[in-house]
């Protein structure tokens, strides 16, 4: 694993570190971002992973989200995991900033020249889960997970896919129907294929049919003021799929928000609580 | 001024947004960040205006120190200036970290090739105050001013300079006098030349000894395990300065912190309401 610490920054009298790792997964390093609370010095404690969205590394929610000081208060740890492989090349990896770099989809691709690195799914639900739990004081037991935007897509079809592991799920502004909007069909289509039975395993909408979800209600923020809302985003769609599966969802649009951090920040202390409820 | 509007993101329940508009005190674009509290759509608010260190923007503040969240509690306006001119350019200008782009110290630079353009100080205190005193809801009489490293230097002097201006300072990790630093002496002289006589106006220690402050205590946060502690900060001279002229001062010597935003957005709730209380 060669785990390397490349960050330790005291925050609200806890730690915020970033660290690297060789992964398996992905056949390459990748970085990671850990916020211990004070909590931890005592024993294991709950966790929420956050999975970020198009463009961001593991930097973007550590530094523009401010939710250390409400996973201090909680006792709360944060992992946030990059969004795809990182220092390899793949030709047309970064020519467009929603494919490739920055872009993985959280799916295992199985299309060349992607399948030998982007497999993000199996990074997060295997490699780095059992990393998290093998080298640091955290209760896998405990696991929340949310994200932003590709990664709303991503923490709610992992949560649904393994509620197993994870307990309690939310989203700011997630992909609702990857099947259903261009940037979900260039992901899927790129990394996985034309096949669109493959695409069902990656889409909440799918997957509150087929699987359903029987933990705490699912907590979804959206911006009205978001310009990705209807032609992306869709959380019209997941309110029908929710509704058709009988999964609770507590979706709050928020007026005049848009897709930035501005607006995840505003209401990150929420999802935290939320977490911590049922964890 | 032809006055420009570059960005404006809902947040937390206000309005964060970034301005551009053409500068008489240096001679080019400037750019400025203003959060509004909600409580600024019914009426002038108090204000704190925050000046960044080293290598900043704007944008450092607005997006890693999680202000905006207490400000909108407080019904505080946040002003957040560039640290230097931009969009010109000088010879030597990026040659260096601490010296040129994103480091003009809050000086008024004297000596030539920098003295048409560096000229932070009456941009902010002159220019800048007026600006935004006369376009936003913004009491001006209600004024506080806090910054981090150059930008604590910057506050604290700018207050001792204009205390009918500013009625409330505090800083973090400020460089406590850049008479007695190698950032300081750098600048100083570059800026301004080699006659010291010149450097006392914009030395904190050297202010408090010939002007003194009798506003309410100055509040400082030091992290002790800043890097910079001993060779550029030296919170030591300023805790000798404020008791020599009879100052209080408030310096909390935060264990394990670093120089890192993370360190700012620990206690930026305390500086806000800190000064509120006295606003």
């Amino acid at each position: 694993m060669k785990l390397q610490k490349r960050a330790d920054h005291r925050c609200f009298g806890g730690s915020q570190q970033v660290w690297s790792h060789e992964s398996e997964a992905t056949g390459c390093t990748m970085r990671f971002g850990l916020y211990l609370p004070p909590q931890a010095a005592g024993g294991r404690v709950p966790v929420l992973w956050w999975l970020s969205g198009l463009t961001c590394t593991e930097e973007n929610f550590i530094t523009k989200a401010g939710a250390q000081r409400v996973a201090a208060e909680l006792g709360l740890a944060l992992v946030t995991p990059d969004t795809s492989p990182r220092g390899i090349t793949i030709a047309g990896d970064r020519e467009a900033w929603d494919f490739g770099l920055g872009a993985g989809f959280y799916v295992d691709a199985t299309r060349d020249p992607w399948a030998q690195h982007y497999r993000m799914r199996r990074y997060i639900v295997q490699e780095l889960r059992a990393l998290v739990q093998a080298e640091f004081p955290i209760d896998d037991a405990r696991t929340a997970m949310s994200g932003h935007s590709m990664g709303g897509h991503g923490a709610l079809t992992i949560a649904l896919t393994a509620p197993e592991w994870v307990r309690s799920a939310s989203a700011f502004a997630p992909i609702a129907s990857p099947m259903r909007c261009p940037w979900g069909t260039k992901a899927l289509t790129g990394y996985l294929g034309d096949d669109q039975a493959s695409w069902a395993a990656y889409d909440t909408t799918a997957l509150l049919q087929s699987r359903g979800w029987s933990g705490p209600p699912l907590l979804v923020d959206q911006g009205e003021a978001d310009p990705f809302v209807d032609t992306q985003l869709r959380p019209d769609l997941l309110e029908q799929a929710c509704a058709a599966a009988g999964v609770p969802l507590c979706l709050r649009r928020q007026a005049g928000y848009d897709h930035s951090y501005f607006f995840v920040s505003s209401f990150i202390e929420d999802h935290l609580r939320h977490h911590r409820a049922h964890l």
